[in-house]
């Protein structure tokens, strides 16, 4: 069934639904002839709608999963120009079985292949005890699951599930094409700080159906998160080795993680002082810059200018037509410019 | 025989030296004529002086312990414009004979009574959780050592042996004094966030003779291995206990410890957001500048002017009479005014 | 009658209206169909509402007081959304006989006990001269009363009636508690220091029922305003005293105000040069923030969330649960995370 | 006989010394064989050289003024690479018999013809109010004496006797001149704010021989100062006139001097918000820049480079041949340039 | 039939329209019903307002010229609050009958005038060089007739038509006046200077009836452009002259054009680095801020103020009454201060 | 002969000197007894002595070639600490006998195996206009051969004979690896961007012995530079290929130039707007901080410290053992730590 579904973005007024949302909030109140109604925000992976449900009772409120998913029966209207589900009848939908990627918006690469391509990758590294380290990192369950799904930011970039991973194989494959520019680089270091450098945004975001920071992602952060696994996987490893993990190698595995913002003002406590940090801190910001502008290029809904609207991170607006090298319309050639 | 000796910053030309010297760093050369000769830097708490030890030999070399101290027997000579120690004869010199003080500066308080008037002040904390974290740092005797001999920072303030335990203490005071001004301050939270904010400073500085950076200490710095810490004794405790060690707990120290220099500029990754982090942070910024600001005043070496040299971290020269409220000579009443 | 008036914020549509109002601004407009009506907006401490009168005349407009009280009888109608209420009649209400207090937002405490409280704290200035000093701005008694009256800021810290009394009392408990750790600092220039820091702002803001700043108050400043009045009194004092008041004091004090914001940024000419101008700034610094974080979280609406909205001056959100140390539902500890 | 004296900076190893120079700093020294002797600074307007006197006694150190002149017979020695003077013979000389300008930079124009021009200049105010204001000022002797003797700046721009004056007038010149261009801007206005924006300069610099900050200057600072004597005057005429001097003409005139540095960073507490004020900013910062760069590579050393040195404040090096249009040796035209 | 046209600023619910508009926006939409109706954004030099017109035809709406000229009939509606033309009938108007300035913001001066006036200035130059590079700019048509159209900058000021020439004499005047006072400048350096410093904008904003950035404006910007063309007149002249063209004049008039904005954070590639450069920039803003102040208090809409809303590029709000030095209703005298 | 000399850099004193330096500074000066002499500073790729030539005669000062090479005889002494050459004969020596890296850094590597490698690379350029662009730089003799000498920048990297080339051919080499991974970005665009980023360089420095900045590098600066010569190239090619030569192929190269420093800061006028920019930005950026770090780890002359001196324009010291992962004497472990 929900392979019709329609998505929220596409609803125009006077449609019938019929078909299985995401609660994003819900709340019981009263009208002002003493009557209790439902307001709720339904939703899916392209957007929000109001519903309202009239002549509702506490029962069918409580019946409502807060952050779960609901069948909907009803249709869209239009109330003082904005649209909204008029709610018949509805009834709590199992999580097991929607279909995920309809309610949140998901990486298009297939996340298991992604994580072959990174492990691949990641067997490059020689050094015994950074092999060791990342392989305990690989074996938690609760952290690769996590780093599978988490997005690679709320919203500048790769801000999707599976973002994360597709964000770090993307910094990944470009470390590995250059390293071989760059003979001096410890090659080991690069690469397990490149599969670290973002591991703790797994802990800075909840996982729930809306993607939100958690308490501990707002206040302590997810540089600091990867730089305490850091230190409780090498314990566990000095502990089973029987012998002290490489402290030079925990200092600077954190050092590359704390420094990969490369500013202070972007939350780094620390600024890159060794070329291996130098190097991720630099492939980390590219690979977000084409994701950011690449993507913001794409989505402009203004079809008729040759630029987007202000893109405040960047301070600038983006030019939308430099792979067109033609000269089109807009570029001061035609008639119209004060040059006549 | 100690008691006796002079201090380095008070010698003179001519002086015969027969007293122990801390070893700052040594080198063997050769004259143009093919001999060999030993240089080094001899120091104490006062300040360091050039020592050359003509007609040396690889042994006597080898003898001298580099960061150790060493018994000299010379006089002190005028080389153009400095002075040198031209040293006849010498030898190591066992280092728990010697007088600590005399070549480190070390705080003017008592340790140990320092350490008993914080303890004094943590039993305040209430909070069944915060108590017995704070009980594990201080059970820690590695964590616990290092505190008490730590110096506050390199040079900005209490830059001495003693001077963590003394700023800690100092900032402990104020925050009591002040607590029972904002009722919604959560005491426990305080107090502890004000014994942990600048404990890292234990593993940030060797504790050699001549105090220096750690590389973790630069590499990675003392917020973030507080940070760890705190990860670490809660996981113990955890254990210990056989439940888990509340999340928010390690989640606000961390955020107070992370926060508390301000500003992303001065190295805190998070910016303060509880009202804790916000009492904490303007306490420890309030001692440190008062050290700053008294300090560089009594040590000012010029006593014409009213006001010290160019003090870069506070961007200003500091004015020296503010304690004594007469009109003086230099305050612009005297003759010699553009107004005269 | 003013006993049972209803908060402007509490109003339901529907309600019956028959209390007075602050008038904040009034206008006589033409309907599409001639005729004259009276658009005005009404509020209290609480907040603002439009109101409407239908059929109105010059006369009734010109009745209206502007910045005055205006007893209204009408009813609450809720029209596209925005409640307002409709005025059946209404005539102006004498200023002396309302309970300003429902009308502008006014400090919780006592005026006059903070008062007291402040001169008792006053009275250990033990130097002749700032004593003198001291009791000439508080013999002022247009100085005197706007102080009391004045709020601290317009909106970042202690925005209503009394707020600047109430801040400097703060600083001033404070100063006091924590002179006794730093005994090199002058407590008498500390405490008067405290006192007139932020006194300028009785002249910065108009003392109409709408507080707002003075042309003086945006033109020159209180920082400057009150620089100017120390130099002021000290001028009188010496033509009571026949004999030169002390030029330093004048320095010292006017040094203190006008670098106790600690920041050329934020509007101080010069930045501190002496210990007692640091001990000031952050003491008022911590004052400040303690109000806007605490008054933050309090006031914040949204019961859902764990962190306040954006707090622009403070670069952050705020964290609401620092004064509960147990596990909450929305630290990340709950299902849901991406750790599932 | 001060006709013939050479410059300090002329001097070379070998010379007779038979003049006066003033005293920058003297100081009673003992040999290591325990006699006396005399170390002081000699100068005059283009330097200072060190002077040495042996077999002093304390009587002729006694007789030697600080900050006075001193007539001295001796010789010019290089010692160790420094020219000093050894003194055989010294006696003090009485400052009326100096021409001043021998040591002290002066301004090279005419003190009392740039103050006529300026007075003229000023007689174009025409509000009474201001005309009776700068009246206030031009009667105050102290402050006219000391504003005539002012340079503009420590070292920035105009660093010389009269400076001040030259540059005040420099700019009312120019307002006068750009004035009709903008007949929206109260001409009386911005006369008056020329004419005082910078004042207070004359009680910031003390007026001995050797030119330094007050402590009031430091402390306060020329800005603060000069609002607060716009203040005084004021009241004393209010006194005179029997009425209140406007309020308005103190706010702006006194927002025209906090405001006339043009950006918080420069120690203005209030940033331009008139037409006037802006005008004047920039006025007066063309002028200081057009000094400043003219003087500069005037006074460059180096001949052979077609750029001054590092210029800090202007953050750049200057371009010295910006007067002379044809090709020079050094514009890259030149053979040697990688274009061969 | 134009003298008649009402501007869009003044219209009110149920006027009849009978006139010609701009048309800045077109667009063909569905109703819910299946009908097409035409959505377009009709404007003048005052404003603009929405048109819709029902039950219309795709040749209706092909025939509408966007960016062109379009006789509408219909009348004036409220529609939720916001005025709205209902079109019944249009048709394209030809460009060449309208009076362009009722529809673009246009110089209130005399273009041809201001040109004559600023070719009068230039010819000032006695530099031969220059004098032949003006000539080249001055004869080269196509910049010439784009330099009298283009606006002096989007918003900040003089945005109009003529804009750009009316502030490039205003700023040729104010040089010309005081470049007396600064003998040492380059007078046919700054001239030149002038006249070309924002030139460039005359291809950064294309020329159509709403004025916007060019894709070359935005791209490479007004200074390079500039730049550039000074390039390519000295290259022509060389070829004129079989003679190289003096390089050192090439590079001070780039260097000018470069560095005078004054800041790298506003544009500049290159800082001041000539006596002339810094003259151009501080007279070039000076005429700015001049336009910016003034035109911002005239335009003010809040008439009960005494000073405008926030402008953000200046950082404060303006005053609004400098012009007029006696005491008013808003400067903290009247009654309702704190001081009552 | 040549194959013997001695490295400035390795002189002692004693040594005899005969061999061929480069003149960098030559002066004629009379002894205090009326002699001539000739102070002159000689130099190689190693660094710079300074000579005196006693009993010199105008003949031979004549006979120096400034900024040309010189055969000296002499010997090497200590004068006051600082070695120097007491020359005994000299004669001025062909500049086409010398080798000329003895006097200049030059790259390590073959600059015409490097100029042919990025040739290869270009050859990938598919679109016509942009192969037209690169041949018309290829083809400009000038240019080449300045391109394939200039150095990357006069000191923060590769700042040596070739170094330009080297960085090139780096970042090409870096942008074909990469480019892969960005299906979206104009591979052409990106190549040839590559290619003139920094090709103004060429003219930015005179190529001279000794590498400084030319008056056009310093006024006007390689960023502008670069775009002009994309201008004058595109002009020639439009009037070669009797049509006009695409516009928006001009703009796009010509802000890519002016965008690559990627900060107003960093004296580009314009920000990165297009992905192609911010792809050439930070390639750019990351190849220059690894020659940075690199060098300045291997060249630090401190063998003892595990951090290499402050790196000023890093904000950091370098920690130089990033290559070594098993734990070193310096990194805390080792006895001396606080903890002990």
């Amino acid at each position: 069934m929900e392979n019709q579904r329609l998505c929220v973005k596409d609803f125009i007024s006077g449609q019938t639904v019929d078909q299985v949302f995401v609660v994003r909030q819900k709340e019981l109140r009263t009208t002002k002839t003493g009557d209790l109604y439902i307001s709720a925000t339904l939703g899916d992976r392209s957007g929000s709608i109001p519903g309202r449900m009239w002549q509702a009772s506490e029962a069918i409120f409580d019946s409502i999963p807060p952050d779960g998913f609901l069948h909907v029966k009803g249709r869209v209207e239009d109330y003082r120009g904005t649209l909204q589900i008029v709610i018949d009848a509805c009834r709590p939908f199992p999580t097991d079985k929607v279909n995920l990627s309809d309610f949140l918006p998901v990486t298009e690469n297939d996340v298991e292949e992604m994580w072959s391509e990174l492990l691949e990758i990641l067997r490059g590294v020689k050094n015994k005890h950074l092999r060791l380290l990342v392989k305990k990192f690989i074996e938690d369950q609760q952290i690769v699951s996590a780093f599978k799904r988490a997005p690679a930011a709320m919203q500048l970039h790769n801000p999707f599930v599976g973002g994360l991973l597709e964000h770090t194989l993307s910094v990944a494959r470009n470390a590995k094409a250059l390293l071989g520019m760059y003979p001096h680089l410890n090659a080991d270091l690069v690469l397990t700080g490149v599969f670290l450098h973002d591991i703790g945004k797994s802990a800075e975001l909840s996982g729930g159906l809306n993607i939100r920071y958690t308490d501990r992602g707002q206040l302590v952060g997810h540089i600091t998160i990867a730089a305490i696994w850091v230190q409780e996987k090498a314990a566990l490893l000095a502990e089973e080795l029987g012998e002290p993990f490489p402290k030079r190698i925990v200092n600077l595995l954190q050092h590359i993680i704390l420094s990969h913002h490369g500013e202070y003002e972007f939350g780094s406590p620390k600024l890159p002082a060794i070329p291996e940090a130098f190097f991720i801190h630099y492939l980390d910001n590219l690979d977000a810059k084409m994701y950011m502008t690449i993507n913001r290029i794409e989505k402009d809904p203004d079809h008729d200018s040759s630029f987007t609207g202000w893109v405040k991170e960047l301070r600038t607006r983006l030019y939308k037509h430099s792979g067109d090298l033609s000269d089109g319309e807009d570029d001061g050639s035609q008639t119209g410019s004060l040059f006549e």
